[in-house]
């Protein structure tokens, strides 16, 4: 494989359609700070079914590629990458770390332009830009290594950076796909308590249990506000964490935070929906802030977290549950919509 | 004067109507950590305008005494006062401090009983609580030293703690009264650029760009939003300090804020005033927060800034207007209502 030839890619042609895989041709060069990877594995992030539903509007991109979590193996590097060659293991991910932000590629698709972003993950191969790329050890496992692209960095992020949670605080996680799954994680790992994971998926909340809930609530079918209350009793909730981008999930968590409470929003609002909230609280020292990938530092925090992993303190096979080939992503597509597929579903290229 | 004396106070008796200035008898004793001070200056800051409309809803402590901001010579100290003595001269502040906080006191009212908070200043005598006292030199001006209860500390407070404005940042202050005209005079101090008052009185601008403001809008007679943004130029706004707490003046500063801009809420909302946003920007960095008295620390802060007024690096004279009587108090909230009267009046006792 090399610059020039040809790779499978899933591309988004129409918003609230299926994906279409098919046969694009790879750039005849790299670009400055432009680095070629084989990708193994890609996860699939609740923000790309928001992307292939057009949530933020009409996308004036189209046909292009998706996906922002992935692993693979360097092919080849543009002129002035220094970080990576040939032949490193790597993470791709979307939050920018160090070396160059190259140009975003194009590929051609027949006669067509296929675009894509400075990372993309949904395809056999991938010209990214340097700064999305991160090396790993040869040896870790690259099924785990996809999800330090955005499930674990995320998830740990808005807990450690964002709501900066403290021992012994009380959390709710609200929405218990990947991300909201490492969020549960690591607020077990922070110690904080009660954990309360709230979904509408019971084998997403059996998950959550084993990542360290101590609570589990099925919003389907309970009163989300009423559960939350009585678990807490008369104790205020310090840390709301919103996946959902609902308003009336934010809402709820603005609600019952307690004074010095942070609501923490890290799933994002579908184009124009707005949010209605009382601002006094704000005066007492309430929080509410949106998370950027949870304020990721990839250079720091992967290998950090990755450490972590290897020394048998985070549980992450559990969070991988199924694994699909790219002929077949809209399937797994399918079944995280239906919540037939708990945790994170990768695509084996 | 001393304890079981009678003293002259404005009582709001009745929401929406005027103070009631009537003869009240001071507690026999002083409890623990409670002062007994005799009352030089007031000022009224607009929070007091809207307890007596009744803007956080019903009040449950009528009658009662009112007023955040003065300035006074101690005359007794109750059990456990250990960092003021009679004859200290001394502000008045609503932000505690250090020392006790002590029961909030009681008067007698012929057979009547009016209640009082920590401090109260629209009073020609008070018990205040240790915590709300500051010590200051015996030398230092009593008609400046009242504005550093609220007027200086909550500006600069809400400029430098909870904007954190750096040099050659653009600022917006929404509405140019006692406290706002102070975040004009801290931005200009921190060489903020441009510094855009927006107030509906043509005196408080004036007063605005003597304290710094490089534009002043009056919102009455243009729209403040296009003139902002023809202000700005393509600029995007870095800061928005927001003293009104109305609803469609914070969405304003929401919307005209860049994506890493602050919004910083001083004004507080009426009960009931909710705000409509969108929360997709805040994951991009935008930062909406309530400040609570600039986050002042009554102890550290008063002196600070008394030293840079000291060294003729603060203007504050030409913040103080107009003195009355407390026999005419009610006029000298009409005024400030009726926008005849800019800048900070004082209350005489
Ligand atoms: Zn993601
Ligand atoms: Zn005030």
């Amino acid at each position: 494989m090399s610059l020039g030839s040809r790779f499978k890619a899933a591309i988004l042609v129409e918003q609230k359609k299926p994906l279409v895989v098919a046969e694009l041709t790879l750039p005849e060069t790299l670009e400055i700070g432009q680095v070629l990877v084989k990708i193994h594995y890609s996860g699939i992030c609740g923000s790309q079914l928001g992307e292939m539903d057009g949530a933020k509007g009409p996308d004036r991109w189209l046909p292009h590629l998706l996906g922002h979590e992935g692993a693979g193996t360097v092919l080849a590097v543009g002129p002035g990458v220094r970080k990576i060659r040939p032949g490193d293991a790597v993470v791709l991910h979307w939050r920018p770390g160090s070396g160059i932000e190259s140009v975003a590629p194009k590929y051609r698709w027949g006669d067509e332009t296929v675009n894509a972003g400075w990372v993309t993950t949904f395809n056999e191969m991938a010209v990214v830009s340097e700064n999305r790329i991160t090396k790993i050890s040869d040896d870790f496992d690259l099924k785990i290594a996809t999800l330090f692209g955005c499930a674990v960095t995320t998830g740990f992020g808005a807990v450690v950076n964002n709501a900066k949670l403290k021992i012994g605080e009380s959390v709710v996680i609200f929405g218990a796909g990947g991300v909201g799954l490492s969020m549960v994680q690591a607020a077990a790992m922070t110690s904080a308590n009660p954990i309360i994971a709230v979904d509408v998926f019971d084998g997403r909340l059996e998950l959550a249990k084993k990542m360290g809930a101590t609570h589990v609530i099925n919003a389907r079918n309970v009163n989300a506000d009423e559960e939350i209350c009585n678990i807490l009793n008369d104790r205020y909730l310090d840390v709301f964490l919103e996946n959902t981008g609902k308003p009336e999930n934010i809402e709820l968590g603005y609600k019952i935070t307690g004074n010095k409470g942070r609501v923490i929003l890290i799933g994002v609002p579908r184009k124009g929906d707005n949010i209605s909230i009382y601002s006094l609280p704000m005066h007492f020292g309430k929080l509410i802030t949106g998370s950027h990938g949870g304020e990721t530092i990839p250079d720091q925090d992967i290998p950090k977290y990755m450490r972590l992993f290897s020394e048998g303190k985070l549980h992450l096979s559990e969070l991988l549950t199924e694994t699909f080939s790219l002929d077949h992503i809209n399937e797994a597509i399918l079944g995280m919509r239906d919540g037939s597929i708990s945790g994170r579903c990768l695509i084996k290229m």
